[in-house]
């Protein structure tokens, strides 16, 4: 089994603050996301700073993409990102168009889906699925549970490489025991934390404990 | 029957260009649009440019949100949008959040969704959709047919204000007549025209033919 990968969410709503919290994790994790607030408050802007920032690690813009997947995917490449997110109710052309234009292309299941559209997914070429807790149904009260387990490992089963997100701790870490899981993405889970480079830390220690 | 609006989506890939194409037509169309690729690429200070070029229009921010609701209408609401869109696919409490922070939500229909979904969507407060032909789709080969007409038509009755968009053109507003559309959007079909402001004054003239 791999070792998963610790994605930061940098979903400020302002760039300065983004670039504060990078600086004190962006060295202890993985993967760095430009996320969806901060892409829509301060564009491409942001996307190059991160890149500028980091030149060895991944960057991830998390678009969300639902159209104009070639042009976005395209802009999101320029400005320096690796991979870009398409949202799972866009057509397949746009996720076809998006996945020719850069290098990887991850699809963020939010609402309803099927396994069936899933499998084009895949034929299409689209190696990576990102299994999400939605921010406002977490607030809402929803949690993580084995229902959501059991869509993880199927996808996984598919081929998927597979992230989640949404509501994550060091503490829900062992939730995914026993499942080839690519990455964890947190955003406040260590932005929000008194002290976020430990937090990062801690995140880490967890992943090689239970996965190293 | 209402006379529909005519919205002009700015899907430009930088501001500048925007602003150029924006001049011409600004003061003809009814509503503007920061599109989603622009949105993406110039963050909030596209809907600060275009608010402060247009005070008076009604401005709608091309989001397509998928999550984290509440932010992003605040942060749209903030930089001077009127309305802004959701993605079909997100969650209703994503939805009910962004409603609560900005004056209109437009729910933007792609890929699978159903009547069901859209009635709790209008449970939920949000009064307005979009009916897309997928820009991507579109490129496939796809184009407007009965299938369409008949799910405008359907979704107006449930008591949705209904805006249609993707590859509209002049000729193409007559298939419409009969149904109370509330807005026709597009872009490149004015943006992309030989005389972008000839082109808006005949998309208008049009609509005032058949709806006025």
């Amino acid at each position: 089994m791999t070792r998963p990968n610790l994605q930061i969410a940098l979903d400020h709503s302002d760039l300065p603050n983004a670039l504060k919290d990078v600086k004190e994790v962006g060295d202890i994790v993985d993967i760095l996301e430009v996320g969806t607030i901060l892409c829509l408050q301060a564009g491409e802007e942001a996307i190059r700073c991160i890149r500028a920032l980091y030149p060895d690690k991944k960057v991830v813009a998390d678009t969300k993409c639902a159209d104009a997947g070639g042009t976005v995917a395209a802009n999101c490449r320029t400005a320096g990102a690796d991979w870009m997110t398409v949202i799972c109710c866009a057509t397949v052309p746009t996720m076809s168009a998006a996945a020719k234009e850069i290098e990887e292309v991850q699809v963020e299941l939010y609402g309803d889906w099927t396994y069936e559209q899933a499998q084009k997914w895949l034929d299409a070429g689209i190696s990576q699925a990102i299994y999400h807790q939605s921010r406002d149904a977490l607030l809402a009260g929803e949690t993580w549970g084995e229902k959501d387990l059991v869509k993880v490992k199927r996808l996984i089963e598919m081929g998927f490489r597979v992230s989640v997100t949404g509501g994550l701790t060091v503490e829900t870490l062992q939730l995914f025991e026993g499942l080839d899981v690519y990455t964890f993405i947190t955003g406040r889970g260590i932005t929000g934390a008194e002290k976020p480079k430990q937090a990062a830390q801690e995140f880490q220690a967890e992943i090689e404990r239970i996965w190293g």
